[in-house]
């Protein structure tokens, strides 16, 4: 794909159609566009021009120039994601959707909130928690994402076992298409057959289809009670084995979270916590939410009498609003904890039948003890998702980890194939698992995504390079 | 579009492909392929020869001879639809999925089932039941249908408020592309952002995108408790004015059906019933189910208190399983009831804004005496989806009714796009509604529409003529 440049002649009709204080060209400003959340060193890339529209009609007007010009063109939220989504890898512009935050309607009666996408997930959930709604969809980096970004890679979250992904409470979009064009798919309806889903095509694309400006999005009733449970085991296996058995049996947990020894004790120096994993090998952190407390309440201890029956050490109920803050913000900073103690690592994201995760874990032992390397393990264990992350352990060469790297997740991935799973459950494909597509893919399946790609972005300018690479 | 005929050499090529036992030619027995649920005299139309393959490659083997001799391909389930989206308007190849109804697998632990899509959807309940499992998605017309048709249509049903459509269940499908290709989309995860959900978009696609011959499904556990309230009110503004309270407040309900008078008595007549319908003007049957039974009484108690409040003449509660089949069969069978009474009718399927359905009823009246018809009115109130029927009345004439059908049509179609609906919430737009598409989506939309079609299936050999007119 042969793309043009960001000349000076774009950038002043850029300038001319956004306003100069949304067009950002200079090098040191445009660097802090330049990388998400994967690394900088491997995976990041200059823009050539960055853009911060404020209305919808000048992302059209964009979008229209890019094929004008034949630029690639990077939507971009909070820049947290995790698989390069947001990287201008072939350059060109980066549309940045930061100014473009704003709550066009809360609907109360049919309980949708309309909102802009460059919005903070949290607030959402800030501005209706008053009158007893939430919005389920949320990730754990919720605090500082974007809704955009949540939809461009169909984020999970810590609720995702009783509540579903980002994808359940899209109802509705506002969609600049890859030729610039506008258009409203969905709506507020709780069932629509009316032609394709395309509102959930679009959900989940990366940024690949178009751009996302405006979302519609469902809330429903905050839960009245929660009780959250932390569960201690001997070894990951233990906690892990217990997952699927939560799960078939009684009410249906809000989450199931899985963190090992290293995860926990990582996290907890990090925040200058203490939570007692010493004792353990692994934890579960399970919630329970509902109408009722009592009802709540029974279905906790029910859930923690089957961990103590499964071999579990101990279970303790945190019951009140802090300490339920502290043991969840333990889990939330495990990533961000890992990154301070060794930079040099990859963040993994498997999924697998939620009844086969109890087989993933002697498998990371394995590897991590074949490649000399660790492979600390945490995750939406109630999901089947898990963030096993391939670590340099500080005696290692950087000479060796580049050779045990690659061939230490190539072992992985294998695995997650055998047990039916993918490659991402929640961060998406990106820049960072693009290579790794043909293993979790048909060359059929990969066939039927590029028809759609090309038919919808014939000029290939959206977002190119993620999911797969330009013709 | 220039399509072929199934001549003799295509019928002759057939049989050595499927064996002369799945090969259908003869004009009395292909009669039954000719319609759907919608009346055959309107929509019917006669294939040139029907097949009825048993396994995929044999379904590829005919969309792959399909596109060689350009014949128009039509995918059968049970021919239980609503909007003609089995009808071979093109003639050619109709294909049903009547002999291929295997269960492949059910899996306990990842509480999914794997089947071929010609399985009648209540077998599926029927087979995990004692294991205390169902399956959420299925339609009203479960005792009838095939999966395979309510993946075409992503068919909603009776239980949708609570545990949402067809499509939340479906976790991966077999499909075989319109050029004969074979590929599993998705798969037994709970989340999956690897590539574009493909699995989605094929859900609700009428069968223009490829025959689904396989699903995975997801269960999930039956309730334990249910309890069924049958609510009387005065007025049908009244009890649907209910609907939206319902719902924002305390427990969700499994199901809030709305029927009008003429729809219970109807319905009443033709099973031989009797419900305490003559002092009433409407009824709200409204379900909640949960595990605990004494919860479930009591979000059953709250609800009836807030009907009660809101102006309902009587609340009954159905708590034996007797008289909840009782009431239940009294709201399946309206729509056959209806056309026993009245054979000349158009069922509609309009969904709005659920906050909006009470401004839906007094324009039925209006319309209806405008147009000296009956629109009597039923359906998924909880979901704002209403089976609003046109009926001529016995002393119109047909050339009366032949004008005033689709002026009042029109109106009704207005009201709907100006409260924000759409003209199918779980019937489908197929051949029936197709004229009317351009009213509810915007010529980009379509055009986004048409472009998939195009890019997978560019001969458009697959159930051509359904949801837009082939090029």
């Amino acid at each position: 794909m042969n793309y043009g440049k960001a000349n000076a002649a774009v950038i002043e009709e850029l300038r001319s159609l956004l306003g100069t204080g949304n067009v950002i060209a200079d090098e040191e400003r445009m660097e802090a566009y330049s990388h998400d959340e994967t690394s900088a060193e491997e995976y990041g890339h200059m823009p050539e021009v960055v853009v911060t529209p404020t209305t919808t009609a000048q992302v059209a007007g964009v979008v229209k120039l890019a094929n004008r010009f034949r630029l690639p063109l990077t939507p971009r939220g909070a820049g947290s994601g995790l698989s390069g989504g947001a990287i201008p890898v072939y350059g060109g512009i980066v549309l940045s959707l930061e100014k473009m935050n704003r709550v066009l309607e809360i609907d109360y009666a049919n309980m949708t909130m309309t909102v802009e996408t460059g919005i903070v997930t949290n607030e959402i959930n800030n501005l209706v928690k008053d009158k007893g709604l939430f919005y389920a969809g949320y990730p754990m980096s919720l605090e500082t994402c974007f809704l955009g970004g949540n939809i461009a890679e169909n984020a999970g979250g810590g609720k995702a076992v009783k509540y579903g992904v980002t994808s359940r409470y899209v109802l509705g979009l506002e969609l600049v298409t890859p030729m610039g064009e506008v258009v409203w798919l969905g709506g507020k309806l709780a069932k629509d057959v009316t032609g394709y889903d395309l509102t959930h095509l679009v959900v989940g694309s990366e940024g690949t289809l178009g751009v996302v400006t405006t979302a519609i999005i469902r809330l429903i009733g905050l839960p009245k009670a929660k009780s959250d449970l932390l569960v201690l085991f001997r070894s990951p296996s233990e906690a892990i084995s217990c997952v699927p058995e939560i799960i078939a049996r009684g009410t249906i947990p809000t989450s199931i979270e899985f963190m090992d020894k290293l995860s926990v004790e990582t996290s907890c120096k990090y925040l200058n916590e203490s939570l007692p994993y010493e004792a353990c090998g692994a934890m579960l952190l399970i919630e329970m939410d509902g109408s009722d407390p009592a009802q709540v309440d029974l279905d906790a201890e029910k859930v923690g009498d089957l961990c103590m029956e499964k071999g579990a050490i101990e279970v303790y109920m945190a019951d009140n609003r802090t300490t339920q803050e502290r043991v969840w913000s333990v889990r939330r900073n495990i990533a961000e904890a890992f990154k301070v103690r060794s930079p040099v690592q990859s963040l993994e994201d498997i999924v697998v039948p939620p009844a086969s995760i109890p087989e993933i874990i002697p498998e990371l032992d394995r590897i991590a003890s074949k490649y000399g390397i660790s492979i600390p393990c945490y995750g939406h264990a109630g999901d089947g998702n898990l963030h096993a992350t391939l670590v340099k352990d500080p005696e290692m060469s950087m000479e060796a980890w580049k050779t045990a790297e690659p061939e230490a997740l190539e072992e992985l991935y294998a695995v997650v194939v055998r047990l039916g799973g993918k490659i991402s459950g929640e961060h998406g494909i990106g820049l960072k698992r693009k290579k790794y597509m043909a293993e979790f893919m048909s060359p059929v399946e990969l066939g039927l995504i590029k028809a759609v790609k090309k038919a919808w972005d014939p000029n290939g300018i959206m977002n190119p390079g993620k999911l797969f690479d330009p013709d």
